[in-house]
């Protein structure tokens, strides 16, 4: 396998990645350790709430369609994460339900200071099986420069 | 429990959170579900990279912190959450290791469009036992206003 380098890395150009689905009990095996809010926790409270029913933590879905972007993105040159950019969450994520991610390239920026580095920075989205946009987020990584 | 409304938030008032910790298979189970990088998968393979060593997904460590703020903020009225905003990571985050979280509210704004809502917004950081900053993160809620 070719590595890929942030000079290969081509921007603006959309590719899929995949995709997620939640069962019951992960949703509520995740929120439980990580966000125990109760629309997260119990179908029963979850109904009392605005999301009329368990919908899955923001960070649960942020974290598996960034899963599906890694999985994808195995031939990149990563050095360390530098950030994860803003999430947005647009439609409750449900248990049982296929949702698809895809993402692209936004920015890709040589580091003034390392010659040997850069910044590449990705958005993606994942979309219900409709095609509303559950989710738009992004992550933006350090990355190696093509060697010599 | 009184619960707070989005009028009894008080900004740029940092408060404790408690803190987390990893164990090494905490790190490797939650990298092989979401974030499947050499550097949070495998001791050795990690040793060879930036890192120096197995670190915690960035995903997971801004999980478990969102996950202490949570359990601190069990008294407010959400509605849901409208966005996760950007997470730093400036440290890595190590096995066995505690990481103290504080939060404090950076925006609060009453909805324009519905009067029983706003928006409030967090800002927080996860601290190593040094005093360093590991991670910087955020979130924002959509909360309800007090009744009446």
């Amino acid at each position: 396998m070719d590595l890929r380098y942030l000079e290969d890395l081509e921007l603006d150009r959309p590719f899929a990645c995949g995709g997620f689905s939640f069962t019951r009990d992960e949703i509520i095996d995740f929120a439980a350790r990580f966000d125990p809010q109760p629309f997260h926790l119990d179908e029963d409270a979850a109904q009392k709430t605005y999301f009329k029913g368990l919908s899955a933590s923001g960070i649960h879905t942020q974290a598996a369609a960034l899963g599906c972007v890694v999985r994808r993105l195995d031939d990149i040159a990563v050095i360390a994460g530098a950030s994860l950019d803003r999430a947005m969450f647009h439609v409750p994520v449900r248990p049982d339900r296929h949702y698809a991610v895809s993402a692209w390239w936004h920015e890709v920026r040589p580091s003034s200071r390392n010659p040997a580095r850069g910044v590449a920075a990705l958005k993606g989205e994942a979309r219900q099986e409709d095609g509303a946009v559950v989710l738009e987020f992004g992550v933006t990584y350090v990355m190696a420069r093509r060697p010599g």
